[in-house]
């Protein structure tokens, strides 16, 4: 496997997919998945200190429970036996290994809470100017507190999902009254999100200190959004019906010991925040994304390149928030990070701001124009690190809209 | 047990509680529990079509999810048990039955998504004065669809549990920085919730005429609120750790079947909303509620009757709008209708509105006097429906405020 393949031996990511019609945890490497319940059978995993039930669950909620210790002696065990021509593993790589282009994956986790955060500076400075004018973009509390709501976890799906194009109330601005229909403005929003590792009891905090102990991993994200339904909807408690129709997540769930190379410093935060939100190690990571656009029958076009080290709030910072007053969270809870834009026009998260509310249109290589989607586009969201010679990626998040419901 | 008692025979809720340190699924008859895994081994649920295995997990969920032909059938079949003296209940009542008021409820359902609604026309007009002035109160889309948004799942707990005054970010009028403290300003919000009792698929709407199938039954809920946490943190998202400290949810779920008798015409609407939210039955229902305040080692003062037939938007109208996007719904969820506050100052159900923002004290029987919530405050909301002799009650929503940690 080259090293600079999404799923390097550096990467080693977890996920779910289907073996015999059974969900089956797995690691990803290069185009194969190592089958953990068949690895943990072949002795592979003697040592790891795992408890082999948990690897016949249909998520991974109580193999992620099992703490880091073990999930990365799994991890490292792989790796090494990945790497060692005279392992278990190579010995037993026929049944052991299975074909992961051709695999089906599931949901990786079972999703108790999804928070989304609102954390890109650009992002919400541009949606502000759209919205308030440039004088009032920025909230009072923005610079202040991580700004993050509740959504839906039910409409969490995994890549490859297709997503309906939803219906809901909107209000066209010339109208008196709110009109019923199928969106016209369905957007994406470029995300990724970090998988809870460690549960707290109600009434515990998570001190920013302690922080990374509680995040297993990560994924990529698309948060749909319906901007014409939310726009109408969101006063005075927020978001509902605009964006909770569906969101996907990226299939694979890379480790925090997988991105460490790629650690680095956050942009400046001025006003200092509050002690509790104060940390001095580098809470970025380096991650460039990207989002193309696929027609139907068509080719697919880069609409986006982005990053994840823009994010103003880091995530231990949402985490150490979010858990302040005493919030409890689970294993398998799903924080997003919100859309990731970056300074410059080609490296807007949605198409809200891409095509500046819907005023510029985009071309897409076959000649094509979008403001918004159209029935039959597919969007991918791609992602990865890189240094040197060493590449860790995310896969592919994608979704399809179809039409919506006569 | 007398026709007048909360849980009367023509009750019968379902409720999780502890019996020798395992869960159990039961039913309420006066200052008894039912014990339902018992009362099917000795036979008393033969025929209705139940899958015994559902009695041993640790919520109702899968119980529920069995459909209302079998809950209906194993309530029916407990109600002529009941009443008959020579029933195999009665014979083997020793073993089946429970004492109720020493028993130790447990939360009744696993809940996948939480949503809060918006949907008392004089709740939602209080606070819109108080924030917006007379003149901007209700917001443009409040009176064409119900307003909600999503709540946290993870800290939902049964009647009874302590709740911590949480900590968090604030920001005094008269300050130019936000501070960090313990709430000064806890509240309560007097909700109901009703339980979802059949999932859909994601891109499946339910509709309004349909929309009953799809309610199991309902509880009390109070929403805990930090109302100067809420305040700076709420723009543009929402609510966010001002409310997911906790919540609390009475154990006994009361179906939508003892509730028919109680069904009453809601508030006009007008303008009429869109055709997805319109619907010719009686929507509402005639609950008396009431909020009593109990300082530590003091007395119970009464302080907000209320009644949930106040609503201006109907249970199965908050469903439908809930869907109408292809938003999917699971069994155990909880839907909660917001504050339900009356017409007249008795009836308001929030400190919030009952000491209009903090600037008029209340006083307790004892003399003590209140704005908002002290440590050591116990609230309890009460609930129930009466019509002659006939009774179905709610129990207890109890919570008592914990000091904040050092």
């Amino acid at each position: 496997i080259a090293s600079n393949h999404d799923f390097s031996i550096y990467n080693l990511p977890f996920g779910m997919f289907l073996r015999d019609n059974v969900p089956s945890p797995g690691i990803a490497i290069g185009d194969y998945i190592v089958d953990l319940r068949v690895a943990y059978d072949k002795g592979v995993l003697e040592g790891t200190g795992l408890i082999p039930s948990v690897l016949s669950r249909p998520t991974l909620n109580d193999f992620i429970a099992q703490g880091k210790k073990v999930t990365s002696a799994v991890r490292n065990r792989i790796q090494d036996q990945l790497v060692d021509t005279d392992s278990l593993l190579r010995k037993h790589k026929d049944a052991i290994l299975v074909d992961r282009l051709t695999a089906q994956m599931c949901l990786p986790v079972e999703v108790g809470d999804y928070t989304d955060f609102y954390s890109s500076i650009e992002h919400a400075t541009n949606v502000g100017i759209m919205f308030r004018g440039k004088e009032n973009a920025l909230m009072p509390n923005w610079k202040h507190l991580p700004v993050g709501y509740h959504g839906r976890s039910s409409s969490i799906v995994v890549s490859g999902t297709d997503i309906k194009r939803p219906k809901g109330q909107m209000k066209p601005a010339d109208a008196d009254a709110p009109v019923f229909g199928p969106t016209k403005r369905l957007d994406i929003e470029l995300e990724m999100a970090f998988i809870i590792g460690k549960s707290t009891q109600l009434g515990d905090s998570v001190s920013i200190n302690t922080a990374e102990d509680y995040i297993f991993g990560m994924t990529l994200f698309n948060d749909w959004s319906a901007r014409d339904i939310q726009g109408w909807e969101y006063v005075p408690l927020g978001p509902f019906l605009g964006k909770n129709f569906g969101s996907t997540m990226s299939p694979w769930i890379v480790t925090m010991e997988a991105l460490e190379p790629f650690r680095t410093e956050g942009p400046k935060q001025d006003p200092k925040p509050l002690p509790y939100l104060q940390n001095d190690r580098k809470g970025n990571y380096d991650i460039r994304l990207e989002v193309s656009l696929q027609p139907e029958n068509g080719t697919d076009t880069i609409i986006c390149r982005s990053n994840f080290k823009y994010m103003y709030w880091s995530m231990i910072q949402q985490l150490a928030h979010h858990t302040v007053n005493g919030c409890n969270i689970r294993v398998g809870d799903v924080m997003a990070s919100g859309t990731i834009s970056g300074p410059d026009k080609g490296s807007y998260g949605s198409l809200l701001e891409i095509t500046w509310g819907g005023k510029e249109k985009i071309t897409l290589s076959d000649g094509q124009t979008r403001t918004f989607l159209e029935d039959g586009d597919t969007i991918h969201l791609r992602g990865f690190s890189e240094s040197g010679e060493k590449r860790v990626g995310f896969g592919l998040c994608s979704g399809k809209i179809l039409p919506a419901d006569e």
